[in-house]
């Protein structure tokens, strides 16, 4: 046997890439353009750091993440820190410092998360993660302005065909809560929900004594997801539950607005979703793009998250993952590009320099003063060159 | 004894922190401005991992960096990664990997780079990074263009008083060849010159047998800074070694243009100066403003590498940190700032949208309907608030 080579050294760890030129100025396009919408908005940018302690990064509701970040040893202080490998519960936390109790806070920001393991097989272990959560709002208007700044975000980077899937951690959880259950058997019977492994559900109930009325309700639950018309039959089927109805009145605030405000946009309700139900505390929400599959971005009401840092605030916010958005994203117009010879002559660089503040691309060739021919400076993407004239130097557009 | 409580969660490891909402601002406008000009001097943004293998951070001529780098095991791959703490050896590897061998090729970037430990005592290890590097340009005009993009870079950043500092590893190590000396015996000379330990050079040079003359030669060197005079002066007194005359050539080259292109930057020359000439390869330089200490950018040439991506390449490169930068930034202009009323009205969700179209920032309360008084918005900073009248709704300036 063979001991295997070692890789070469520029191959990358898997999950991580190179963001080329061309990818590299859509990704800004988009980035710039979602922080301006979102200060538009009044949702502020921070950057919180990379690194944390392991303590604050996986803190109560963020437990769940893990398995998914990456642990480092702090050679400074000893202790863990991990990297980031979602930048909510960070929000959550720089609310908590800096906000009054009572104060209405809209938080932005972006940047890279990094996993320890992608979320899909052969996925991004460096999601470019961009989003903006609010603090201080227990009612659905509050959703409904991150749901509403959520598609403006995708329609800005230009992804037609959206589709909005809203779903109520509420519905699931009153029904659980009818049944009497706490603690380790609740979690149970909602991890069989996440699942929706419907005759697991069943047996469960079966098992536990649950009753035959509250399996029927579980029935009808499996059974509610489509359009609108879904909100009033659940209101017919499972008003009986007071939590129920208020999930649902906060569902039918949420559609009827985007409704309005969002004509063209589609909108689909799975009343029995509930992924991320340990944090999650209100609506949820996922919008796809056109190949729909994958959400392209999420997000959700999540009022606890704050208590770990010593602030239970209302809590609501949504994000997405700039990069696999630039697969189809249009190219961007490019500033036109001037070539300019090799050379130190004070007119030539007031002339370079004129031309770069008027918005111009000037490339300064640093080896020859040749003018190279039109078909070589087009191949590399020149519109125009710097010439001398009599009186100083001039640009001349290439022919076409 | 009684154990140390562990630290609140909401405690940062030392040398991170959050960037809050007034210096993200300034961060992000002085992240644009010079990412704009690199992409008008025709550097294209390009952004590396910011996780790789150990192997290709710390290759060749980056070797300096292990102490600085964070080395965490890949759960996917059981190799050794490690978190970048400086880009440009990720620079030199993208042209390695994406350019012919020929070509002139021009980079920028921009991210955080994580030191394991920081650099200065009490200082961030979680430096911005912006930078510009290019390849494939072995004379002075290609450290000519990255020094004026480097001085352009803080000139764009709003730092007065400019303090330039240039040197060149050339000169040392023309007189250790000068010496005949090679390999460990080498860099055991030169780290006396780095650390300008004199005495310790005399010694060595003594101890070592290298004769007057070149003893001679290294206090000359010793005294070698100042003006711009300091380059003829060092062309008298050491001019017999090649080397040096080719040396000086290339400094008086871009000393020279350097006058030209920005009469007001104040230069200065330290000819012995050669930190981290394990890979700079020539031209030298450092950056200072107003308070000088510790420099706000720097860089040099590297011409080697990329040997170990297998491309050896001439090139050279400056970056800077921009977080330090922000402490004396002048506030950005901010958008103006509109309250508009709680509600799904569709009147006023109109207006809203349009007033954000306009680049005004409308943030709509969400919970009252009801303006609140003048004073308050003021204190909030609003400038005018959103009434409705019988038409639909009026933006109305509140009274300074």
């Amino acid at each position: 046997m063979t001991r295997p080579e070692s890789p070469p050294t520029w191959l990358l760890p898997s999950g991580f890439e190179d963001v080329l030129p061309a990818r590299t100025e859509a990704l800004e396009y988009c980035r710039r353009a979602l922080l301006d919408l979102y200060a538009q908005w009044g949702y502020h940018q921070v950057i919180p750091p990379l690194v944390e302690h392991l303590e604050s990064l996986l803190t109560g509701s963020a437990a769940d993440l893990d398995l998914q970040t990456w642990k480092l040893l702090d050679q400074d202080s000893g202790r863990l820190v991990g990297l980031r490998s979602d930048m909510t519960p960070q929000m959550a936390r720089i609310d908590a410092q800096t906000s009054s109790a009572k104060e209405l806070r809209r938080l932005a920001y972006a940047g890279t998360v990094l996993r320890a393991r992608p979320d899909l097989l052969g996925g991004s272990r460096a999601p470019f993660q961009i989003g903006a959560e609010l603090f201080g709002v227990d009612g659905p208007e509050g959703d409904l302005e991150v749901l509403s700044l959520m598609v403006e975000s995708l329609i800005h980077c230009a992804v037609p065909n959206l589709l909005l899937d809203i779903g109520h951690v509420g519905i699931s959880q009153a029904l659980a809560d009818a049944a009497g259950l706490e603690g380790a058997l609740r979690a149970d019977l909602l991890q069989h929900v996440e699942r929706k492994a419907w005759p697991d559900v069943r047996a469960w109930l079966r098992e536990h004594h649950c009753g035959t009325e509250l399996s029927a309700d579980f029935d009808v639950l499996s059974r509610l997801h489509g359009e609108f018309d879904v909100l009033e039959q659940a209101r017919q089927r499972l008003g009986h539950h007071p939590a129920v109805c208020a999930a649902l009145d906060a569902l039918h605030f949420v559609w009827g607005a985007l409704r309005v405000r969002y004509p063209d946009l589609a909108i689909q309700c799975d009343l029995s979703e509930i992924h991320g139900h340990r944090y999650h505390t209100g609506l949820l929400f996922s919008l796809f793009g056109p190949q729909r599959g994958e959400a392209l971005a999420s997000g959700g009401r999540y009022d606890d998250i704050g208590a770990a840092f010593g602030r239970r605030r209302a809590a609501t916010g949504f994000s997405l993952d700039l990069k696999p958005l630039l697969r189809d994203f249009p190219a961007t117009e490019r500033a036109r590009q001037i070539w300019a010879p090799a050379g130190t002559d004070e007119l030539l660089w007031q002339s370079i320099q004129e031309h770069r503040r008027a918005g111009y691309a000037v490339l300064q060739d640093l080896v020859s003063q040749e003018i190279p021919d039109q078909q070589t400076l087009r191949a590399r993407g020149f519109d125009a060159v710097l010439i001398r004239e009599q009186a100083g130097w001039k640009i001349r557009q290439l022919d076409l």
